[in-house]
């Protein structure tokens, strides 16, 4: 009997691959309806709320290249470097907590100043 | 024999403790000559200015709080909460490359921008 000992991990890279190819539906279900997300800009709360970040977001983002993933049964890491469209390399950590199969718990850690000059550069255009 | 598969993690670990203890000699004892470091305000090349980043963050640095950790053989990524003067929580990963015992490559990913607005508060007062 093999024994998986990286089940978040694998949930974290299957979301990962969704999120990629910007597929909302299939990103979504691997978000437990209870999720809360923290992200730089402050807590985001539930599945809806998360839906409407993945939105937007999904906007920006051209492509995301992933540097490194590691993770076990319960959490997972993964570390890629996003284009997006205001900000051509932006270096950013998902950890995600997994539970059944889901992901109830995401700390997103990335620097938001090159979005902000960006956002900047954009005003004063 | 027991064949250990996380050097890399066990070599950021060590780095991590003496970094969180603020010892300098200790966590430089870690750092390859040839070090290079991503940050978010741009690349350090070289012990020698690497040693002089940690000099200036450790005036800054009051406490650590390691949230995850990961790693192989090769590279290792730490997820830890910083409370330093400026700002009271800021969440934090490196990612570490470890060649013979020695980290080679580090990324730092980090949001400058509580340390920014910190910053805009002391020059108002």
């Amino acid at each position: 009997m093999i024994e998986h000992q990286d089940r978040a991990l694998q949930v974290a890279l299957e979301y990962y691959g969704a999120w990629a190819s910007k597929d909302l539906e299939q990103t979504m279900s691997f978000i437990a309806d209870d999720v809360v997300c923290d992200a730089p800009a402050g807590r985001i709360e539930g599945a809806r709320a998360y839906r409407g970040f993945l939105e937007s977001f999904f906007q920006l983002l051209e492509r995301a290249e992933l540097i490194a993933s590691f993770g076990d049964d319960e959490t997972a890491m993964l570390l890629y470097d996003n284009e997006t469209v205001p900000v051509p390399s932006a270096p950013s950590v998902g950890h995600f907590t997994v539970q059944d199969g889901k992901i109830t718990r995401i700390r997103f850690i990335f620097d938001r100043v090159p979005y902000e000059a960006a956002a900047r550069t954009r005003q004063a255009l």
